[in-house]
């Protein structure tokens, strides 16, 4: 079922507000299997309103409106829509009931410009308002659907989901619609395509593949759609498989929704290990994504940012040698930054990376994006070299999640291998 | 002029990314005088972003569509492009040569689906991308142009900033505007309003005042519109002045655009002093901000991320005694984490920061959201206890960006005390 969301509001044009209430209607429409065909954003002037609503019913069957529905005077949405239908107001008991009560138990005086939103366009039927003072208006014609509700984001989701959605549910036959993700690490978005391009040719047509790309992750999403419910997830599962097959190694979870650092931190609590981490180029990122997850106190235990040679000199116990023989951005230093933190820390893991975040200090043998990284032990550790693209903060975040992906592989292999 | 925006992506209409581009890009406009008419969002389907497209070119002089630029299948702007305008495809050799350097510079190979990159329609003109791979391609027909930039927020902004913004200046004669910004730190919002509310009641009416809050920061933006330019320079300076009469002290710029971690670091670097950090609840945030400076390392040395209490005792040689009485987060245990840094670290200068970032942790006596925080030394020492709103994360900035401005105030009131 095809559905336009309309947004009304000079505040999106002119950018002062993002339209976040649209990706939330499009999500809980999802999970029904209805599909948004169309999202279009417009002036509070009656005429573009007008435009928009005459597109969205030639294009789609559903049509859900935000915004616009407010007691002042440039919230025209209410008689935009009696326009379009051609229909007078009427007041609406139920409605007017509800404003009493909603002014008497704040003790403020229901005005005039209050009363007047309990007269509605006549052919709509009025859905209330939990969380305020507009209600909704759901009208139908010729078996479309329009729904117009307030723009102020917690009224919206409470309508939706008090009212809207269980009346579309009821109201259509809807289809079953499968949603899979898979999150990957580490690899960028050419190499995921290309390592899933056999993959990708024999995807069946009623399956669609997505790459959602964010600084150093992509999610893929597999979306599937047909009749037969239970065939389809199947079907899902099998092709997941497939994926898994040629990509498993960079996918750190198939939740719907998941947070690369809490994956990290599930793994650290459940063996029951602590972490360091010992910081020059990236100055002190590494820490702040790992201590973005509430509870990483019960495993990580700090760090130590060596900015300064000396700093790594004094607090890590590097010696002069290793860092005038090799230089600061040197596998021979991180792996000591690493054993440095570890014994400072009491830590059983630890990280370390030095780099060249630029944009000076790169050198012809040593360019910036040069980054050294260790992780591991005195048992055991594993370092990696690596050129990591884009500005200074690009470097530095790219950096923690080639780092943090290091330790999570490091403690997945250190499993396998005691098994 | 009239403009519409075209966001294009599967992933937007399925709700799994707020569309934040069209609000940037409609700002950028307004900045220069051009009006945003639409905002249409479409899926990654040929037929359908022709037909926005078609729809676009019939209301408006502007259009410009990001996304659907990438490698892979699902992007298909490029191909729906040439269709639109009915033309075959050309190589660029000024793009595949940056290409080749691209890749060439991180050692990865150019692979064959990358080098179609280098090939676009034969009457656009690229557009440089000096964050990715996907050039962007200007169009013009019969007076009108049509801009297609990445999806990816970052190369879409330093687009529009390098190639996009510079041409519409070039190519339509825009009205003459003026705008100034004035950052503030440390100051909500409503306090902000309050605070200028005689200054808005006497703003002439071709100005205008906008309230630009990001997390812990708010930009004013005085906006002027005439034809008498010169007039309209010495007017603007008058408002200015009368802005920082009443708010000069949260005001740390009033460049166009200024980070204010730069604005701190010139401070350090003028009075040749050495910074370091000592962090609890931020966890690294911190040093974070001020390593995100290009050359901090002149100034800062580092920081001790003390995330466990024995940290703070073996390291920044905090007595048992003064976390035991007043506990981690008290004023005594910020003042003797100051203390211990600059020892440690031989710094002029130190930050500390203890507090309750949540959601758990938190007491009757100090809730979530209880920060201490101390910048200074042993001859000069200045504290503060905030209570900060929001989760986790907000807690976390918002501390990061009082206890900066913190340092930023006492850096100046030193030197009005020497003076």
């Amino acid at each position: 079922m095809k559905t336009t969301i309309i947004t009304i509001g000079d505040e999106i044009l002119i950018g002062t507000t993002v339209d976040t209430n649209s990706a939330w209607i499009a999500q809980q429409l999802n999970l029904l299997g209805i599909e948004v065909h169309e999202i279009i954003s417009v002036s509070d002037e009656s005429y573009h309103i007008m435009n928009a609503l005459k597109r969205a019913e030639e294009q789609s069957q559903l049509i859900l409106i935000t915004g616009g529905l407010g007691p002042t005077n440039d919230d025209i949405t209410k008689k935009t829509l009696a326009e379009y239908f051609g229909v007078g107001y009427k007041l609406y008991p139920e409605i007017l009931d509800s404003l009493k009560a909603y002014f008497d138990k704040r003790g403020i005086e229901l005005l005039e410009r209050n009363k007047q939103l309990a007269e509605l366009p006549e052919n709509c039927m009025p859905i209330r308002n939990l969380k305020g003072t507009a209600w909704g208006m759901w009208f139908e014609r010729n078996g479309k659907v329009f729904m117009s509700m307030p723009g102020v984001p917690t009224e919206m989701k409470n309508m939706m989901e008090d009212g809207v959605l269980p009346k579309l549910k009821q109201k259509f036959a809807l289809p079953a619609i499968l949603h899979q993700h898979i999150h990957t690490a580490s690899i960028g978005e050419s190499l995921l395509a290309e390592k899933l391009k056999n993959f990708e040719a024999q995807l069946p047509k009623h399956f669609k593949l997505a790459y959602l790309p964010d600084l150093g992750f992509v999610t893929l999403r597999l979306t599937a759609r047909s009749n037969q419910k239970e065939q389809l997830e199947l079907e899902m599962q099998q092709q997941v498989n497939l994926i898994l097959e040629k990509v498993q190694k960079y996918v750190y979870s198939t939740a719907p929704k998941e947070n690369f650092e809490e994956v990290l931190g599930n793994i650290l609590v459940e063996k029951k290990l602590t972490l360091a981490t010992a910081e020059s180029c990236t100055g002190g990122y590494i820490a702040h994504k790992i201590t973005s997850v509430s509870g990483s106190s019960a495993y990580y235990k700090g760090s130590i940012i060596a900015y300064d040679n000396n700093i790594k000199i004094n607090e890590l116990n590097i010696s002069n040698e290793t860092i005038n023989t090799n230089g600061a951005v040197s596998e021979e230093t991180v792996k000591a930054m690493v054993l440095g933190i570890n014994e400072k820390f009491k830590t059983d893991v630890a990280i370390a990376v030095s780099g060249i975040a630029g944009p000076g200090g790169g050198t012809e043998e040593k360019p910036v994006g040069t980054v050294w990284i260790a992780v591991g032990n005195s048992a055991n550790i594993a370092t990696r070299k690596v050129h990591l693209p884009g500005n200074r903060l690009q470097v530095i975040k790219l950096t923690s999640v080639v780092a943090l992906e290091m330790l999570r592989r490091y403690l997945l292999e250190i499993e396998q291998r005691k098994s």
